[in-house]
């Protein structure tokens, strides 16, 4: 399936510049194989949504399993200013590091590590700018495609965005993100090429003023594609014209062939109204199974509102506002140091800030999800120190990090590990999922979360909390560094 | 400079598939070859801006030259299930359109043609995805760079949105978009290896933390770069240990090598008042030639802010609100047939929408800017018929083409073409620019336009107005098409 020609390419120097001037200055200061731990997380959620879905961990791999340093890149960095010896390194450099991540397809959190890498300074440091760049614009796009899915109430939502992407990458891979997050197809061929996507697509209004008139582009589409004919019924006026002349065409040179029309397309109008019209009138024709297809600027919110409004819409092409995820276009997805090794020993770093919600959490973690054993809905997210166990036959007390007098007491729960090891000693240890696995399992696990968490505004804060080991160690920190105004 | 493992990556199945069931639609229908205009234009401009930027056309012109159909291709879409007479045409395609467009770096208004291509319509239309996307992409931020631009009033902006941004190419050619429209340089390393892009940067916050204490990291960084030591002072406290330990690391290890510090950068707290401090404390320690850099969230609207309120800034690096242009992340390019030919007559095309901005533009076209003679302000676009000349010896009348009594009489007026022809019968005739000339024709052409048109929120609208041979034909056609309801 794998287009070789595109996943092949040689993307190292797609880093910012900083990754290497560091790079050069651990290798020169005699540090560049001091361990370090870099977490990867996100401190809220696009569209002020209850949750994320993560994405974008295949692509991680792909780079991380090809990273090397070609001629090209050494010459290029040789220019830049670089030592020889420090270029000498380049040009043999082998990734030793491990790598944890959450699988992709689930639903994520702020504040919790959601990728954590261990290894050489010198390396952890370097692959920031393409870890970031992987998961930060698949999980936006992801997360939008499950809002806009969701809104559609288990009606298909096709990704039409490719021409508004923010370039070719954007277009293929915020496809793939989109499929994960519950889109059914994508107009973009290649990520069907590339990554399974299935391409949907049939005409634009160029197709129907190629012809003398709307009826005659209709036969024409009908007479090539009689068993999967889809019509776009707005050029001239879908009422008046585009409808008559559809069921015209359908008649003509679908039905005689022994098939039975697939759709129509509105591009513009009022949808809500006009699509019950056109239900009205396709039923009565004799059509009541062709289905409605509606594109067009959409959103979850304007598709919860016209189905709220009783659109007789059966497909969404969602295109510019899925693809950019408009209305929250970034996701601020961090790559933060928490530890070093020190003579064997884990050491946690801490950045303090001025704003507190800047403060990094420090130590080597370990994320958790509880689930209640009978209903299967998680209940919380628990961050401790890599090593603690969690006992889950006794009851656990979580605790608001922030509100430490806000305490609830968990029993009957079964605790599972987000973080999976994705590389050992550099060398990628992860067994894939398919695609459509990634996005089956995305489903499922949605399917944990309370109504209140899936809410598109003001959900319900799902706990994210920690144990009291981290609890006390992050407090620690912060006593001993905060800055004594005396 | 170029990549090629990038640059010569197979894109041609990067299409909307509805262009390929078109495609095989028109081949099917005998009507593959007749020559169709289409027009590639936008309705609105970002953050409802004056003006917008072009750009993108080199990477237009790239996928362009390279465009063919692999037999991987071929054997992708045999298994879409399109025949065997239309992948043999695919097998053996030859591009031959014509095109003209607007150089990079031209400001452009909606509603005029910013691409023109002619050609047979199973190839003009194929081509629709990728031009929007080229177009799209990189007129959205060199749009939004020269807004944040023309806010720095002078001052250097770095393009620091790598991390942030949709995908690799969105970094990789969205530093090459935010160059063109006014940045100093990028942060994106492989934008400097593809495109020539300066790539820029210095430290994280983990660096600092990766030694025992910020002083060493500092004296560190300044003994490796003391020919351009930039130290990152908030990790801990900018005013109370950040500067005074970057003031005794300049001390120690760039003044004694003859060097003077480039600067510090600040990337959180209120930087209206921390820079004002900070320019006291480095001025008083004897560094007012040290430079002050600040980032953290910014754009045109924060940094105009900061710098009404005294900000003592010299360099601002600006991430995710740039390389998404996140108030604003669509840029709304749209590609419409205009003409068809017919016994080598052009006979003019027109899509009429209930939604009057959703009229097209009929004919084949050319776009003029009429520039005062005195001044070189640009006065207003003039969109006529291809053929149409203008004298501009005599007096011109404009008119508003919604308000047709709104007049405007110009002389003394040079009238300039922007489409230039780029594509002849397939082949590229342009002589490309260099990307520092297209950055330096853009900082040119943006000062021909009224201070009044530059304006930030409400912006004079400059006009595009029609020939009246366009308007007469334009109307004539609506006339003729528009509904009766009788």
């Amino acid at each position: 399936m794998r287009n070789e020609n595109y996943a092949s390419r040689n993307l190292t120097m797609l880093v910012d510049f900083y990754e290497l001037t560091m790079a050069n200055g651990y290798f020169a200061s005699g540090i560049k194989d001091a361990v370090a731990y870099f977490d990867l997380f996100f401190r809220s959620t696009p569209d002020s949504g209850g949750f994320a879905v993560m994405a974008g961990v295949e692509q991680m791999i792909e780079y991380l399993e090809g990273l090397h340093f070609t001629s090209e890149d050494i010459e290029f960095l040789r220019g830049k200013g670089f030592n020889e010896d420090f270029l000498a390194y380049l040009a043999d450099f082998e990734f030793v590091c491990d790598i944890w991540a959450v699988p992709e397809g689930t639903p994520v959190f702020p504040g919790e590590p959601i990728v954590t890498v261990r290894g050489p300074v010198i390396q952890a440091q370097f692959i920031e700018t393409m870890l970031l760049l992987c998961i930060n614009h698949q999980s936006l796009i992801a997360t939008k495609a499950n809002r806009i899915a969701r809104a559609a109430q288990g009606r298909a939502i096709m990704e039409f965005g490719a021409r508004r992407a923010h370039s070719f990458d954007a277009a293929v891979y915020g496809a793939r993100a989109a499929y994960i997050g519950g889109c059914a197809g994508s107009s973009c061929t290649i990520a069907e090429q590339l990554s399974g996507v299935p391409a949907l697509g049939t005409m634009a209004h160029s197709w129907i003023q190629m012809f003398d008139s709307e009826l005659e582009a209709f036969c024409a589409y009908a007479r090539e594609y009689p068993d999967k004919c889809s019509l776009l019924v707005d050029t001239y006026n879908t009422l008046k014209s585009g409808i008559p002349n559809a069921v015209e065409a359908f008649n003509r040179e679908v039905l005689p062939k022994g098939f039975r029309p697939e759709s129509v397309r509105i591009d513009s109008g009022d949808i809500a109204y006009i699509s019950r019209k056109v239900r009205k009138m396709l039923d009565e024709a004799g059509f009541p199974d062709c289905a409605i297809v509606a594109s067009n600027a959409l959103d979850e919110y304007i598709i919860r509102d016209m189905l709220n409004q009783g659109a007789k819409v059966d497909t969404f092409g969602v295109g510019e506002r899925l693809i950019t995820s408009a209305s929250s276009p970034v996701f601020g997805g961090v790559y933060k140091l928490s530890a070093v090794e020190r003579d064997g020993k884990i050491e946690p770093k801490i950045k303090i800030s001025e704003n507190v919600t800047k403060i990094t959490m420090p130590c080597f973690k370990k994320v958790w999800r509880l689930f209640d054993r009978d209903t299967g809905k998680a209940i919380a997210d628990l961050i401790t120190i890599a090593g603690e166990e969690i006992d889950e036959n006794e009851p656990y007390e979580l605790f608001d990090p922030d509100y430490t007098w806000k305490r609830k007491t968990v029993k009957n729960f079964v605790a599972r590990p987000l973080l999976h090891q994705i590389f050992k000693a550099g060398k990628c240890i992860y067994d894939r999922p398919g695609l459509d696995d990634i996005k089956a399992y995305c489903s499922q696990q949605v399917d944990t979360l309370w109504e209140e968490v899936l809410r598109f505004e003001n959900p319900h804060n799902y706990y994210v909390d920690l144990s009291q080991a981290l609890w006390d160690e992050k407090n620690r920190m912060i006593d001993k560094l905060k800055y004594r105004d005396t």
